[in-house]
C-alpha cells in the first residue's frame, strides 16, 4: 500500500498489463470485478494447484522478468499435466519491491501473454502488493480431469512400471553450468542445460493422455529419486529403478562422462518438470502409442515392488551390474530436517 | 529452499500442522497430492478469489501469528460473500524469513483452524517457501454460487438505492489509536476500534442472501468513497450519499465528534470488509427482512443517478445541509498515481 514512486497506480497497470490477458475467459470479467467465475465441463471437476516462487530463492534477482513470469506459471502447470488434467485458467499474486519499474512489470505480462498462447490458459484474477523484500510470485492455475479420475500420488501398485517423460538431470546440471561446475562443457551443451534451469517445458499435452493408464503420478520438482519416493511412500510401495536406462540428454551425458560425480546431481537434482508415473505392464503398448503420436520421450526406469520390512529407504537405483548405488542427497525439499519423509 | 534451522521439514509442517485443516474436505487429499479437486453443486459454478498480505505492509511485523492467518483468510472470504458466494475451500503460500520459529507456524494454523470452523472452509493445498524477505501470505478462496448469478460490481442501475452493512470506519479509525492519534478516547472504544483494524468480520452469512436482490456489490477493503467509486465506474453511473446517513459504531461516534476531521478517515479509509451494495426501491422489503433475520443492520445512505456529463468524481457525499463535503483522500490504492481510477 506504500507509493511506488517508479510505478503507475495499480489499477493503471492492471488495465494496460494484466487485463488483456484475460479477455480470452468471460468468468474472469475483464479483471473489473472482485472474483472470477469458473466452471468444469460436463463430466469433469477442477483441479487446483498453487506454487509461489522466491526471488533469491526459486529464481535469481536479476532474472529476466519474463521468463520469472514463465516459471511461475510453468511449475503449476505441470503439476496439473502430472495429474492428467487439461489447464484451462491462473490467478497471478505478484508482490513488487519499490525498485521495480514499469517496464519489468511490462516484460512480466509479455511473458505470461507468451505462456497462455502456448499453453491455452488464460489470466482471470490476481492482487498486486508492494514488498519491503524480493519479487515474490504466487500463482493458482486452474485445469479440469473427467470426475474422479485425476491421476494420483498413491495409486502405484506393486509390478507396474516406472516410466519418465523426456530427459532428467538437465535442469540441476545447468544451474551447476551457472556455477561454473562443469567447465567441460562446449557452449552450445551448456547453454541447453542452462535454458532447462530457466524455463520449465511441463507436459501439458501429454499428461492429459494419461488418465486412465497411468496407476499413479508426479512431476519431477524436487528431482526424481526424491519425487519417486513421495509417489512409493503415498502407494505403500518400494521403487528399484536402474541408472542406465534413465534417460538423459546428449548434453547430459556429456557432463556426466566428463565428472561421474555428477550423475548424483542428474538423479537427485530438481526443477525437471518431467512427469513420472507408473502404469500396469498391460498398459504398456498404449504408452507406446502415446509417445508415438506425440513425440514425447516415455521411458521406463524400473519397477515397483513391495516394500522391505525394515524399510529406511523405499527406492533403491541400480547400477549397470545391478548393485545399488549410493548417493550423496536424495534431492531438495523447501527447508531443512525431515530425512524420514 | 535454503535450510532453516528453525523449522522442522516442510513435510513435517504440512503433516503436524496444515493435513489436519484438509481433513474435512475430500478432493485435498489431506495435502498428501500435487493438487485438489473441487466441483461446484449442482446449479453453482465456482468463485475464485486471490488476495496476498505482506508483513511491514497489510499487517505489522509482529503481529500475533493466529490474527495473521485470519486476516489473510477473511479478506478472501470478504471477496466471496460480497459477490453472493458461499465459500467452501482455500488454499495458502507461506513464504517465511528464516528467523520464524515453529510456534509461529503453530499459532498461525491455529488462527487458521478457528476460522475453518467460524466460516465452514477447509483447506486444500498450498506452498511453503523460504523468503529473505518479510512474511508473505498468498490465499485463493473458492466459493460457489448459482450459475451466472454473482453478485457483479457494474450492475447498477440509476435510482438504485446504496446500501451498506454493519458500521463504517472502525478500522480506520483503530489503525489512528494504535499510531496514537485518538487520544480522546476511553480505553474499550479505543480496544474495539483497534479490533476491527486487526479482524476483519466478512459477512459471510449475509452475501449469500443479497443474490437476487442486490443490482451490484463489493467488499469495502478500500475505503467506502473508493469502493463506491470503483463501483460507480464500472456501472457507468455516479452516486450521491448523504455523509449523515453512513453507519458508525459508537466509538468512531465517538471519535469524529471529538475531532471533526476523522469523519474523513472513516469515509475513506480502508479495512472495513462490510458490503457496499445497490439494490432498487423495490427490493427495499426484502431487505429490511434480511436485515430482522440476520441481525445485521443494513443502512441505506444514498442513491445511483445518472453520471455528470463532465464528471471529475462519480461520488458526492453530502452533509447534514445537503451541501457537498470536500475530503482529502478517497481511499488507499497499493501503488501511487491513478487519480482518475
Amino acid at each position: 500500500m506504500k507509493p511506488k514512486p517508479h510505478l503507475p497506480g495499480e489499477f493503471a497497470l492492471i488495465a494496460r498489463y494484466f487485463a488483456p490477458l484475460a479477455k480470452g475467459f468471460p468468468g474472469a470479467y475483464g479483471l473489473l470485478d472482485d472474483a472470477a467465475v469458473i466452471s468444469p465441463a460436463p463430466g469433469c471437476e477442477l483441479v487446483a494447484k498453487t506454487d509461489a516462487i522466491v526471488g533469491g530463492v526459486d529464481f535469481p534477482p536479476d532474472a529476466p522478468a519474463d521468463l520469472v513470469a514463465r516459471k511461475a506459471l510453468r511449475v503449476n502447470l505441470s503439476d496439473l499435466a502430472a495429474k492428467g488434467a487439461i489447464p484451462r485458467a491462473y490467478m497471478v499474486d505478484l508482490m513488487l519491491p519499490d525498485a521495480i519499474e514499469e517496464a519489468w512489470v511490462a516484460a512480466f505480462a509479455a511473458g505470461l501473454a507468451h505462456d497462455q498462447d502456448e499453453y491455452g490458459v488464460h489470466l482471470i484474477g490476481g492482487d498486486m502488493s508492494s514488498t519491503p523484500g524480493p519479487v515474490t510470485i504466487a500463482v493458482m492455475a486452474f485445469g479440469e480431469a473427467p470426475i474422479g479420475q485425476i491421476i494420483r500420488r498413491g495409486g502405484a501398485r506393486s509390478g507396474d512400471t516406472v516410466f519418465v517423460t523426456g530427459t532428467i538431470g538437465d535442469a540441476a546440471l545447468g544451474l551447476r553450468v551457472l556455477h561454473g561446475e562443469v567447465p567441460e562443457l562446449d557452449g552450445v551443451s551448456a547453454a541447453f542445460l542452462v535454458d532447462r534451469y530457466h524455463l520449465p517445458r511441463p507436459r501439458v499435452t501429454l499428461g492429459p493422455h494419461l488418465v486412465g493408464i497411468a496407476s499413479a503420478a508426479l512431476d519431477v520438482s524436487d528431482g526424481l529419486l526424491a519425487d519417486l519416493r513421495h509417489l512409493s511412500e503415498v502407494s505403500k510401495l518400494a521403487a528399484v529403478i536402474e541408472a542406465p536406462r534413465v534417460p538423459f540428454s546428449a548434453p547430459a551425458r556429456m557432463a556426466i562422462t566428463a565428472n561421474p560425480a555428477l550423475l548424483a546431481t542428474a538423479l537427485s537434482g530438481g526443477d525437471d518438470y518431467e512427469i513420472l508415473f507408473t502404469a500396469p505392464p498391460a498398459a504398456m503398448e498404449r504408452i507406446a502409442e502415446i509417445e508415438r503420436a506425440l513425440g514425447v520421450p516415455i521411458t521406463p526406469i524400473g519397477n515397483m515392488v513391495m516394500p522391505p520390512e525394515h524399510n529406511h529407504s523405499p527406492v533403491a537405483v541400480l547400477d549397470d551390474t545391478g548393485l545399488p548405488l549410493a548417493l550423496a542427497s536424495e534431492g531438495w525439499t523447501h527447508f531443512a530436517g525431515d530425512p524420514d519423509r
